[in-house]
């Protein structure tokens, strides 16, 4: 588990003269986190941008929204369990819900390549109108564009969200203290595992389905139930892993995770294995992360698990300096994120 | 001008037998129409998604709010006159200022192709904060994803705004009434031909440069002036006259624009001629369509004025069968939706 992938990873040439963007720049990982340091920071720098995180809180006529966006490139555009629509409405859904928000509209802007089968089209919008509606989110405002043979790959989808944010406190990395707990919604590796088995065709049996799902009924539950949350963030490009050192960094402490306590469902453990991935590291769409004072750990668990019935306490916050280690049989490793990518256009 | 465009238009194949997406479902013209009812509106029937219009109303906690989107896949990235960055921060500030409301916050984004050049990445951030700056909206979400080569074209971004909607009423084509006066901002065609002297080298002398800008300052004075704007559009895709039409369709009125009326620079109406194409057609990116009461006419046109000399009042709504006649030197023609696209990926 702690070994490095060894399936396909698409790295950048590291001895590469020009700078160009590379496939490992959109991997949510090392690369990502380069590029937005050396592109968009000093450009953004006086807009008060949050590069790190999808979503932001504004505050407009008295009322406390949250607004995200995000682009869904996934390839292939339907895999078991969900397809580009469901990912683009659920996705959207959850930053929302990671903002402690509950989702209101959503706008859809599609960038279609010419020769893209209408009536493919036409599933993929009825796969976010069925998603919208079991989310109880309106999709508002709309655009269309379509880009030239070869200048595609199909289909890309746009959603951005707004929310009311109905978290009492702030939801944030800067509120996480040392003592609280680290608790996980769910199982991890689905959707990761979903995607490449449609890609590569390699047909687990049974089929594994992506875990692609609105997070916003937990969340809300929880804000609900007087749950003070301190941290969301779900584990999507990067996985488990990516999450929880984006939040270790931000907040500037230290995390200390229990192997054995991570959900890995068998097929996972087992597709992962053949194709030497770490599961901590595969892309989820339906699991996130939620941080909070430890003495409410087993209230908030209790929540999670009438949603999600393996969700789980997976580890603690410590003072000291930021990082994660993973505790295992074998002794600690220290997580970082990866330098290159592992699966590319998984969202 | 009422000649049809001959310079290449991307026409569909009308006996092609398998349904595709073709380039003109993305001219904002017919077949984008066609797409919008034979795939979104059965899909996002039950989400009253008002699927003409890029921009939505909301009222969430009390506010009332604009939220709009926009994916831009200009090309060239980079034009006479602006880029790609400038366009999607001003096109989405000007979709806000058309539901009559103040642009507060823009997400970012990004989808880029591998190989694309860093150094062209930081102009375009650039550009993209320096319209924001002097806009005075803020740039508050973004996202990164990044496709393989021969998937994309270098750089396509969505841009999605909120807005506080400040006009005391509806801005909206159902408020459109006989007797209303038809202002147009300034002079139109200038972005479609500054684009297409980038991408065909026309190398035209003095340069036309695109009037890429932003319009809320000319529609906020316009409210703070107290005219009562019934409706507002700019003249993206598909030129003036894509607006007027869609106007007069959803307001189920006539309209009467005259032809000596609609300002056209001596540049732009000899770049048109020599291309075959009709100004009324060509794209715009600052240049917005304002109705309102007839005897407010003068005091907006004044307003107007103050931000462009050559705005003008083109023409007046009345009773009658919706449509739109543009009235010439020759006679008076009816203007109606392209069946073609005549200039692909002009935003």
């Amino acid at each position: 588990m702690n070994e490095a992938p060894s399936f396909s990873p698409v790295c950048p040439t590291p001895d590469k003269p020009g700078e160009t963007v590379e496939l490992g720049h959109g991997s949510g990982g090392r690369l990502t986190h380069d590029l937005i340091e050396s592109v968009f920071r000093p450009a953004f720098a006086h807009c008060e941008t949050d590069l790190t995180h999808d979503g932001a809180e504004l505050e407009i006529g008295g009322a406390r929204l949250a607004f995200t966006t995000d682009s869904y490139v996934v390839q292939p555009l339907f895999f078991p369990g969900g397809d580009i629509g469901t990912l683009a409405v659920n996705g959207t859904v959850n930053d929302l819900a990671m903002c402690g928000a509950r989702p209101l509209a959503l706008s859809c802007g599609f960038v279609i390549e010419e020769g893209y089968p209408l009536a493919e089209l036409r599933r993929v919008a009825h796969s976010m109108q069925a998603a919208a509606s079991a989310t109880g989110v309106r999709l508002v405002a709309g655009d269309t564009k379509v880009v030239e043979r070869g200048k595609g790959d199909g289909l890309y989808i746009n959603t951005s969200g707004v929310g009311e944010i109905v978290a009492p406190l702030p939801v944030a990395p800067g509120r996480v203290r040392p003592g609280d707990a680290i608790l996980l919604s769910g199982d991890i590796g689905r959707h990761g595992m979903a995607v490449m088995s449609a890609r590569e065709d390699l047909g687990f049996d049974p089929p594994i389905l992506s875990d692609c799902a609105a997070l916003h009924s937990p969340v809300l539950r929880l804000i609900e139930e007087g749950i003070d949350i301190h941290c969301l963030r779900d584990c999507t490009r990067g996985g488990l892993a990516t999450a929880l050192i984006e939040i270790a960094r931000s907040a500037g402490l230290a995390m200390k995770i229990e192997q054995n306590a991570v959900p890995v469902s068998e097929p996972v453990r087992g597709a992962c294995e053949i194709l030497g991935l770490d599961p901590l590291y595969v892309a989820n769409e339906g699991r996130f992360v939620a941080i909070l004072p430890g003495e409410q750990a087993e209230a908030a668990l209790s929540v999670l698990r009438d949603f999600e019935q393996n969700a789980a306490l997976i580890g603690m916050v410590e003072a000291g300096p930021e990082a994660v280690s993973l505790r295992t049989i074998g002794g600690s490793y220290a997580l970082d994120f990866l330098s290159c990518e592992q699966l590319p256009r998984i969202c």
